[in-house]
């Protein structure tokens, strides 16, 4: 990323702040951490930060502690690193002194409700006294549209990931193990240079195919079942998810009505993501194709999400909450129909909204033409 | 783990509802939920529960939503499985309803202050209406002292562990890079039957190991460098966490001295975990060692901490807030010294705490004995 886009999105929220009746804002939740500095850290265990940022009209600090001081200083862009060598509510009331900060604006989402508790205990004794101000999705809302460098970051991803389950398919024969396949995805990931997988991968065959979740095990995939591949890569900090069903030499006649169904209600789907279109309706289209087939008791979750820094994000695809959708907004288009015992099928593909429509990121191979 | 097991532990947190004030208490945690109920199901991201627990003295739930329903029925024990359709926030005042609450336990550590607001609100209405009580470690009290499967489950860990590591040291050359060793580890992990890695490995050569919390990068290892691996593996859910510094051809005289003051740290450290012993004791005798050998600024972390279902848990082994060890706790000791630009040495042993003193779980080899 360049310095530029760092410092351009620091200044967007700069002009948020007036507006949310902040002179301060407290960053500890992760990804939006890295969207703002460039510090790339995640953090170990729910309770562990590795750092956050505090953002005034005029200055912009990383507080961590000795064990990141090296990396944040190499990684960060345009943020001052102050390495604290106590408790971070023991060290951010001198900090918000030293700021002059007399409205902390913190991420609701994100703080515990026992740090905000032993913190609002401190700051309320300071003289003057600085309030706690529950703010929610500041940041999010910047992420939701990519710039430019951010879609060639996914774009990467993305051929990354196409390229990685192109490989896989490849050399899919009946007789291997869920898990084994998995982990060949994995390799891959690791040797195509990626940072990590985006999430564990969810490779579920026969029946197991009909948990949208699925863990995989040690069953050996067959011939005629559905295999479902829903993977995810992440690549210079930007997510790839994807998800394609395969059949080794062809499904029964009741999945392949099933894969029919969803891969036509996915195209629907596409066809009404759209700069300005409620994010509900293409979920609508997509699950009345599959009312109207038959399966509407099995397709539990929503169309799709947004993709990023994180592998879900805003916007959601779905029937609740709708949103305008945006050109610029990375999404998911991702229907499934899953019967219980007999198995699922789910095809997803990644898409950026263009100006006319999707344009789709993941490859659009391994796709049946039935 | 037997049925009874989860039995057991479930009566114990019951056992300590009345001195809470409590009649029920919610757990979202997803150690403390595993622990519990046997549900291995982790968090997908930090806003993304896979479900939580509902305990009263006569009642137990399970409450997920459908991506996780089956997979909740076969593993949880003595738990009813209560699928939500719809959000948590939207579906727990039902529940609490139907259960008597008065006064619900939640966990101030890990629910988050917007949650938390949004539940008040709802809660408060009910007639009767509920109160939200925080509460601290009630779970993770219970998790400190390990029962007896839990030892052997961490002793199984801790072999995968070791053997990983001796075949890497086997093959260890100079001229591979850190990552690639990392990923050696990786791999050898999923070849042993592990569930995961418990953190990101750190390999970390020549100047890298003088930063305690390195990521590996593409540096190749060379001969007469310090070259810290520091690494954990998950079986069946217990983690190990395990460290060893090594030289190829060995170190330099500066840090054969560091070493030599490390080792000793840790033996004096080990000698003084007991039960009934502060758990402040062992971390002064180990950092006066270091101090009076002249290295005292730069060992900055604690010398340990609890291990089980998460890498780092209670009890922490360091200065600060000293509760007393107890038989059957499992904790590291693992001083280090990191001198910037020179290197480091860490070394570190996980160990369960016995009647007359610490058995090591990890197999002390690979130790210089300079």
């Amino acid at each position: 990323m360049k310095k530029t886009s760092f410092r351009r999105r620091v200044a967007k929220v700069r002009e948020r702040l007036d507006h949310a009746g902040l002179d301060t804002l407290w960053i500890i939740q992760p990804e939006n951490r890295r969207y703002l500095s460039g510090f790339k850290a995640g953090d170990g265990q729910l309770t562990e930060s590795s750092g956050s940022l505090l953002i005034t009209r005029t200055a912009s600090l990383l507080v961590t502690d000795s064990r990141y001081t090296t990396e944040a200083e190499a990684e960060s862009v345009g943020f001052e690193v102050i390495t604290l060598k106590k408790a971070l509510a023991e060290g951010l009331p001198g900090l918000l002194t030293r700021l002059g900060t007399r409205r902390l604006g913190f991420e609701e989402d994100h703080l515990t409700w026992g740090l905000h508790q032993k913190l609002a205990n401190k700051l309320r004794k300071l003289s003057p006294p600085v309030r706690l101000v529950p703010t929610r999705g500041l940041v999010e809302d910047l992420r939701e549209v990519k710039d430019k460098e951010e879609v060639r970051a996914m774009e990467a991803s993305a051929d990354l990931m196409s390229d990685i389950l192109a490989e896989v398919f490849r050399k899919l024969k009946p007789g291997i193990t869920e898990k084994k396949i998995a982990w060949q995805i994995e390799g891959l990931a690791r040797e195509g240079g990626a940072d990590s997988l985006a999430f564990p991968s969810i490779v579920a065959s026969g029946p197991n195919s009909a948990l949208p979740h699925a863990v995989p095990t040690d069953r050996k995939i067959r011939a005629r079942e559905p295999i479902t591949f829903d993977v995810g890569v992440k690549l210079d900090g930007y997510c790839c998810d994807m998800t394609r069903t395969l059949f080794i030499d062809g499904p029964v006649p009741r999945l392949k009505k099933i894969y029919k169904t969803v891969r036509k209600a996915q195209l629907a789907g596409l066809a009404e993501v759209h700069p300005g279109v409620d994010s509900s309706g293409p979920d609508a289209t997509a699950r009345e194709i599959i009312r109207l087939a038959g399966f509407g008791d099995y397709f539990g979750h929503a169309l799709g999400h947004g993709v990023g820094l994180a592998t879900h994000e805003r916007p959601r695809l779905g029937p609740e909450k709708p949103v305008k959708l945006k050109e610029g907004m990375v999404v998911t288009v991702e229907p499934g129909i899953y019967v219980p015992r007999l198995g699922g099928v789910r095809l997803e593909e990644m898409v950026v909204i263009e100006k006319r429509g999707v344009r789709v990121l993941t490859r659009d191979d391994h796709l049946y033409d039935f």
